[in-house]
């Protein structure tokens, strides 16, 4: 498995925050460190940044390749349970214990300073990562990310092969784990209204009104006219690391 | 022929100054607007940025995919003098005429207030550019850019094949053409200490020493540690914007 890192100037004097990067389908380790501009901000925060790829890939799995939104480039961030993908599509275990796990051991960090942060897929990792594990990220933030994943056509499709029961895209779906469990502290997500994805994919109002009902704060900015990319990404990156950063280093 | 165009809030109340962006070799029009990160910048200081691509593209001229480093994404910003090249490769007229004068008429451009800037062989672009043409630029930038092409292997490999006349290297040397003329402003120059292209291909010692002896200001940022990459323009694009902003909004 390849991950990106950036380690800030801070990181020569002693360990830093870490905030990790979840990016979307089709993407991989490079995409966010490419194209997000985050650097210059993770600069002055003092925050190290990890971008891990999105799924395994040559595991030799049949058809692990035939599909954008499935199997190669969209792992989802699940642990699968049904075969063939149960044995290298792991995806969940990976983002949230083996993958800090390595940065602890190999790079400056403060293990129990962590951040995460995603976008689209990348988003819907985010949320579910911080919702099943209450104490193990200070701060959770989310660009356009899949709000409802078992009511829309790119969850179900890799829900229904990456899981083997319909009970378990539950524990996968950030709108139905935050009725069990709620974060001390607000989530923040930014949405583009014109992002041509949003009523069919994103649902925002779904984990929207799931927060509201659960009594998880949300802060969800709408930002008129802009889109799914890395532009929209870019344009508003610096108040996410700052939200970041400021939970981070608190 | 490509290009792409960011317009800053400013263009909605009028035209505004414009900077091109000459990107280097085997780059698209794309590279510049998802990489560098300049448009925060651009959106700051009210300029449009225009990236031209880097050459023609399916022209039917034999072997013009063949080298990476020369033909497709290679232009190299001369205009061709010997055949097959001459007919399609075209692209100091391009960048200089043509292509402004779209602006101009499709976009809300100051077209007397242009800036111009590039990387690598778009370094030595935005240099021959702003140089053979006093005047028409009010400011003039660049990331590593190729110094003295006459004398380095990727400038001979294009010069020896677009130009048909060795003579006419000099017309596009920057190491040459300033002791024919210089600018009444200084040059700002960026290059990365770590670039492994440094010694063998860009050569900034001898433009600087070129300016130095014709009289022409240049300012020469040397950057330990930094290498060719886009990570290397994403750390300093906000001080040539700045740079270009001064003059051209002046």
């Amino acid at each position: 498995m390849k991950f990106a890192v950036y380690l800030p100037p801070q990181a020569k004097s002693g360990p830093v925050p870490v905030l990790y990067f979840l990016s979307g389908l089709t993407c991989t380790e490079e995409n966010f460190m490419v194209k997000a501009g985050a650097q210059q901000f993770a600069a002055r925060y003092g925050l190290m940044l990890v971008a891990p790829d999105t799924s395994p890939r040559k595991t030799g799995i049949p058809g692990e390749d035939d599909d954008w939104d499935f199997g190669t480039g969209a792992g989802f961030y699940v642990d699968a349970t049904q075969a063939p993908w149960s044995q290298h599509y792991r995806m969940y275990s990976y983002v949230t214990e083996e993958l800090p796990a390595l940065i602890a051991e190999q790079f400056p960090a403060q293990a129990d300073r962590q951040g995460i942060c995603g976008h689209s897929m990348g988003g819907h990792g985010a949320l579910i990562c911080g919702l099943k594990n209450p104490g193990k990220y200070r701060s959770v933030s989310a660009f356009a990310p899949i709000g409802a994943p078992s009511r829309c056509p790119w969850g179900e499709k890799a829900f229904s092969h990456y899981l083997s029961e319909r009970e378990a895209w539950k524990t996968y779906d950030a709108s139905e784990l935050v009725h069990h469990t709620q974060l001390d502290f607000p989530i923040l997500i930014d949405q583009g209204m014109a992002d041509p994805f949003l009523a069919n994919q994103l649902m925002p109002e779904v984990f929207e009104q799931a927060c509201e009902q659960a009594g998880q704060s949300l802060i969800l900015n709408r930002r008129q006219g802009y889109d799914h990319s890395y532009y929209f990404i870019a344009t508003f990156i610096e108040s996410h690391l700052h939200y970041h950063a400021d939970r981070l280093q608190s």
